[in-house]
């Protein structure tokens, strides 16, 4: 029972909006309370599909980085430095995921680490923070094989044990690249998915034509399992191929196949360009991948930021192109997440955000404090702090 | 006559440092002001080695930008619509320098707008600013051929004229993609340069083979007018060639004449390899370049953001890497504005920014407010706050 006063939904022209059991509403309800929004645009939740909240360094002691150049550098030192920075998934999860509220974001897909060295631990402490801030944050849980899951048996009934427990999602990884076993790996992701029934999101950086050779792959088995519509595939570097017309080659078999990809732009490796996968119609998201963690000291959650980002890496500088990455950090990660009542709509859950500046590029270009964050219709963050403190 | 109490230099052990004169001095005067640092770390004054003080639409109503996709385009629009949007090159840079002192920079060198239709506004609304923020920040002025040099008559003379009047450099411009004429455009500004006895600092978005053959020309003319030590390219996007061999011919050339390099590290183009410039001995700096003006709403003069800007595009994730990129903004761009005492040893300016953080990654991780500012010793901004206020 909340009226939002002259506020400006996506930047267009002020009015007052309704809120009614968490919910945006044709009217306003009697005796509600009333939140002068200073004529500030809105925009609905941002969206932080791919994150790691469960190995986040945030509100520790400063982790000075001296880990080598390669991938596996950075999965083999992570895995055993967790244990003597006493690392916990749980207190560590539940900063970032508050951290993120404080930035509006309202929901968040995390791949969470599943392997030998650390069983589940990880999978549980995010569950638990997820439990703790209910109706704060929403959290979707990916079982993440990051430290391989062909190569180190167990692993694979690991992940099964995590989908049982309450991951939402299957995750994957390089199939070539790390698993070296891209049939092998591939088959057991698309049969955990089968078994329980849940989506997949699999990580890969695999480049040029190594790459798209996994991604044919995926592509293949999502086809045969009748699973379009239920598979991402995160970072998807090989579609910044410079065989541009394989690339569309992919982006074609993508859409086809209802494969949804998540970028975060990243501006040292080639990247999918965004307005491409628009083109072809492939729903595309976006996230903030690690926080300030093992693997390098950036990030800090903002999802406005990674707007900045998109435009940056994707050259995007007119308003409706920064329009266009705003829109992959807040509708397009919520229809890969398939949320339901997401926007600014009569009968939407009101889960939005109080921005500054005239226009949604300003917003995004000065990225200042969030006047107010909602979630369901409740107050969860305001002038830059969630109303929770972090442990 | 101050002392900055507990303070720690480069991240290193916490010391008292004295300053007296506007200097960094061996030891305290008696009854001078004693600032308590907090242990925070000390590092010297932050370098904008380019940016665009004249054409920042800071401070005025947003700016819909609807520009086309090529270079010409953006250039064509800004040289019109300077004129509609009633844009004061005066105003417009004092609000952006003051913006940069909040941000911890002390010294700026800036490319300013020579051309036929706006003629030397641009250099007389700097050189105000310049005056008007004297003790404030120091601010060195390109004339720079923005709309070109060679197909537009009049031009030179109207370089000519900017270095009689106080520009301290002589810019120039792709000498082929945009003066479609590069001998005529490099002899025109090393004519210059040697007639006003000042250096060069050349815009060069050229890539490839193009901007490699115009590389090899300003080579050899820095070789024969003797100004090795006194040429620097900007952008440089050549060097980001996959041809990885000629980069490194170039690097080396470069090196043995004394060619500084400045780099915005943007992420949708090739870049230069920072390690590579500095493997090879070559002095390099980072700038702002444009902020937010009619080329891209992006931008906020924070050079603590270009250090993470350079990191991510150049994939620095160690902390001695990080401590590389920041090591850009600071002593590289200074050593490339040739600025006598600059430094946080005993006799040196005492220009200096304290930050917040563990360790320096952390500070150009975080980038939090900028505690405090000194400009030859003088408080300039506190808290993320310039003690002048922009107009
Ligand atoms: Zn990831
Ligand atoms: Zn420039």
């Amino acid at each position: 029972m909340t009226t939002l006063k002259n506020c400006r939904p996506m930047g267009g022209p002020a009015t007052d909006l309704h809120i009614a059991g968490g919910r945006f509403a044709a009217e306003a309800a009697e005796g509600g309370e009333v939140i002068d929004c200073g004529g500030r645009i809105l925009i609905p939740g941002l969206v932080e599909a791919h994150t790691h909240l469960d190995k986040s360094l945030l509100g520790m002691a400063w982790y000075r980085n001296e880990v080598g150049p390669r991938l596996i550098d950075k999965i083999t030192n992570e895995r055993e430095v967790k244990v003597s920075l006493g690392l916990d998934p749980q207190v560590q999860s539940e900063r970032q995921a508050i951290l993120s509220v404080s930035k509006g974001t309202t929901q968040i897909r995390s791949h969470v680490d599943v392997d030998t060295h650390h069983g589940l631990a990880g999978v549980e402490g995010v569950m638990a923070t997820r439990e703790k801030l209910s109706g704060l944050v929403d959290i979707e849980i990916v079982a993440f094989p990051q430290s391989s899951m062909m190569p180190r048996p167990g692993t694979v009934e690991m992940m099964d044990e995590a989908l049982s427990l309450g991951a939402d999602l299957v995750g994957g990884i390089d199939p070539c690249g790390i698993e070296r076993d891209p049939k092998g790996h591939l088959d057991a992701v698309f049969a955990l998915a089968e078994k329980h029934g849940k989506p997949i999101d699999i990580h890969l950086h695999e480049q040029d034509a190594l790459g798209g050779f996994s991604m044919e792959e995926i592509i293949a088995r999502t086809l045969a399992h009748g699973m379009q519509g239920k598979v991402t595939i995160s970072h998807a570097f090989c579609l910044g191929m410079t065989n541009r017309a394989y690339a569309a080659e992919l982006h074609a078999r993508l859409a086809e196949a209802g494969i949804h990809i998540i970028t975060t732009a990243p501006s040292a490796v080639p990247v999918p360009a965004v307005k491409e996968l628009k083109a072809a119609g492939i729903l595309t998201g976006s996230g903030s991948d690690g926080i300030r963690d093992t693997w390098g000291p950036f990030g800090n959650t903002d999802m406005l930021e990674r707007a900045m980002f998109i435009s940056q890496r994707n050259n995007l500088r007119r308003d409706d192109e920064v329009e266009m990455a705003l829109d992959i950090c807040t509708y397009g990660g919520a229809a890969i997440m398939e949320t339901q009542g997401y926007g600014l709509n009569v009968g939407d859950r009101a889960d939005c955000v109080l921005v500054e500046g005239e226009a949604l590029a300003e917003a995004v270009a000065m990225r200042a404090p969030r006047k107010l964050v909602l979630k369901g219709g409740a107050v969860v963050a305001r002038d830059g702090i969630c109303v929770r403190e972090a442990p």
